[in-house]
């Protein structure tokens, strides 16, 4: 099947090692004034900042730092970010760290021309008008931020976690040197891997598909089964952490999906809950959720694509009942987010009781109409698939 | 392997049906006088001609025509369309047709801002310096030119066909409605999957890569292996003649070769200089040359990969002598250009003798180092594989 569709990545990428000597002169051509924005510290353990620094300096970009965006970036953080670009005048945004700081970078960007609380963006994308142009360094391979229009916002006074999409938020010039993510944590490299992967699934377990998009993601789904290992194994293999971040730019940039039915991002809904109420890492989330979504998903109509997913991803045989094959299919799933040393259930992440699952359940469903997705899904169905993440998969 | 690289696809993409609705919008948003330039009476019969004037008369964009740009463009043509650009003060191009009209407005693009004979712009691709924006209406599936920043220009006076590269001809707009593909020829279909299937295996066969480029490669190879054949058994199969197309566009943009060693395009540098000499159809010579520089570069090295491309595309058993399944692979193409109809020798294209082989030759090894090839090429391997083609593959 191929649906109309418009593609346009207007990004930039300069792509591997030591391409961030690139950031002054690409600052440079875009302004003089911008907002340095990051998280922790550890870009800079990673010299990433000094250098940074440096390069802005000799290029003649002032900046203005924002330091201290959250894992799962809040709105508060972009607000700051938003007040900062308005009154220093400044002309662009330098986001460095991992999707996360960039994401919170979106929303200063559209932010900084719009007077009123940035969360008013996220709650209604279309009030999102001009914006600064960004440029970002990225040390993580995870969100794909540094390749789309989207960015994924917390509030939490609101207990929300919620998407914001903006078509003159992509990034002007995205930096990806994979020598940084070799100093991401194990955990942090899993986890990334975790959300490349569900990126990747949410475009391909969709109700009508073409051989374009199946192959590329078959092929990207390949490429991190194969290389996350290797990465955990040894942590400075370039090549793998390369692959690793090559693949995750795609995961949500549209190309993937291109003249497909819409995705509804199922597990992306579900576990935006579980992060917005109990601040999880979100591939864990991920990891834990997908398993018993397909399983919930799986029946006569779709027990064929997952089989086929299972042999064209994992390699398996080929079996005469495609319920079977679907089956083996997600069986060879937990056993690669087991063997790379994913959580599996709630509780090894710290979640004891269901308490909040009716009302994650009920927020869930305004992700996206569940009714479209590969195999549609009411408030029954998420409440049965998130009482399933508290059990073995 | 991942080498360093900078990826930027500008040109924006609407694809599908009556996507040509969009063209008036689109030219307008540019300027008001535009060059509209296209080839023989296809784009008449169609239809497609009618509706593009009255889709710009209903913008307000005035246009200016040039007609007849030959299937193997000629710089004269391109000095033509310059011309008329300088001499109106024309603001953007149009191309309504295939990559061979859009190619001559990539030139005419850079031209109109040149002072001199356009071919020296394609002698020295590094004097193009300014260029008008282009729109392109895409009619045939093949040359990949309404994704690309690269253009093949013929001079008959100097018996040369050389590529054309440049940044700033990448095209704004491409418009890409497969319904148009529907009435090109059979001849025209199986000449056009050719070529894209020769773009593919240019980047495919070279020293080094990663499993992103070849998986993409393979995807979209056995898209256009899958879909041939129902395009001409039945011209109007839109669901074959889309994936074609968009398989058509990925062929030459970068975007399969991300990471990898360059490659030399050996079978594009012989088959350029066939078509120059005896203007024979682009696709029909380079299904001729393909096999037998795949048989050329067999060799112990190359064997492996070989045969993993019959495994990979044509779906072949493994086989444990990889010299067999390298052999087995390239039977396996020259199988599927026989059986969707291409010629397989230089006599059927009406090539009767040997006469040009060594000049040809010798030109072909300007095109590119051909010692950084796959399997390096001396001159007398060029010459060897030309005069190959004139026995039964």
């Amino acid at each position: 099947m191929m649906n109309n569709f418009t593609w346009h990545t207007p990004t930039k990428v300069h792509f591997g090692k030591d391409q961030v000597s690139r950031l002054g002169e690409e600052a440079a051509a875009i302004g003089c004034k911008a907002l340095l924005a990051y998280g922790g510290g550890s870009i800079k353990r990673s010299g990433l900042y000094d250098r940074a620094l440096a390069l802005l300096r000799e290029s003649g970009v002032e900046v203005v730092e924002l330091p201290g965006i959250e894992p799962n970036p809040r709105v508060a953080s972009a607000n700051e970010g938003a007040r900062l670009c308005r009154e220093h005048g400044l002309e662009l945004i330098i986001a460095l760290g991992g999707g996360s700081v960039l994401d919170c970078c979106k929303l200063i960007a559209a932010a900084a021309f719009y007077d009123g609380d940035a969360w008013d963006l996220v709650e209604d994308n279309s009030l999102a008008g001009r914006t600064l142009p960004i440029i970002d360094v990225m040390t993580l391979a995870a969100t794909g931020s540094e390749l789309d229009n989207s960015a994924v916002i917390s509030n939490p006074a609101l207990n929300r976690k919620m998407p914001f999409f903006c078509d003159r938020a992509w990034p002007a010039v995205s930096i990806l040197d994979p020598t940084y993510t070799q100093t991401v944590s194990k955990w942090q490299t899993m986890c990334g891997s975790s959300d490349i992967m569900s990126h990747i699934m949410e475009t391909y377990f969709v109700l009508g598909s073409n051989s374009i998009s199946d192959g590329f993601c078959e092929t990207l789904l390949r490429t991190v089964i194969e290389n996350t290992p290797k990465a955990l194994a040894n942590p400075d293999d370039y090549e793998a952490r390369a692959e690793i971040m090559w693949a995750s730019s795609f995961g949500c940039n549209g190309l993937l999906a291109l003249g497909n039915t819409p995705s509804c991002w199922v597990c992306h809904g579900i576990e935006h809950e579980l992060s917005a109420f109990y601040d999880i890492t979100h591939g864990a989330g991920l990891a834990i959720v997908t398993p018993r979504w397909l399983r919930h998903s799986l029946n006569a109509a779709t027990a064929p694509r997952i089989a086929h997913y299972g042999e064209r991803v994992f390699g398996l045989a080929h079996q005469d009942d495609p319920v079977a094959g679907a089956n083996a299919a997600i069986g060879a799933l937990v056993s690669f987010y087991r063997g790379i040393g994913l959580p599996l259930t709630l509780q090894e992440v710290g979640i004891k009781d269901d308490a909040h699952v009716g009302e994650m359940a009920e927020h869930a469903m305004r992700f996206s109409p569940f009714d479209q997705a590969f195999a549609p899904l009411t408030l029954e169905d998420v409440r049965a698939i998130l009482m399933d993440c508290f059990k073995e998969p």
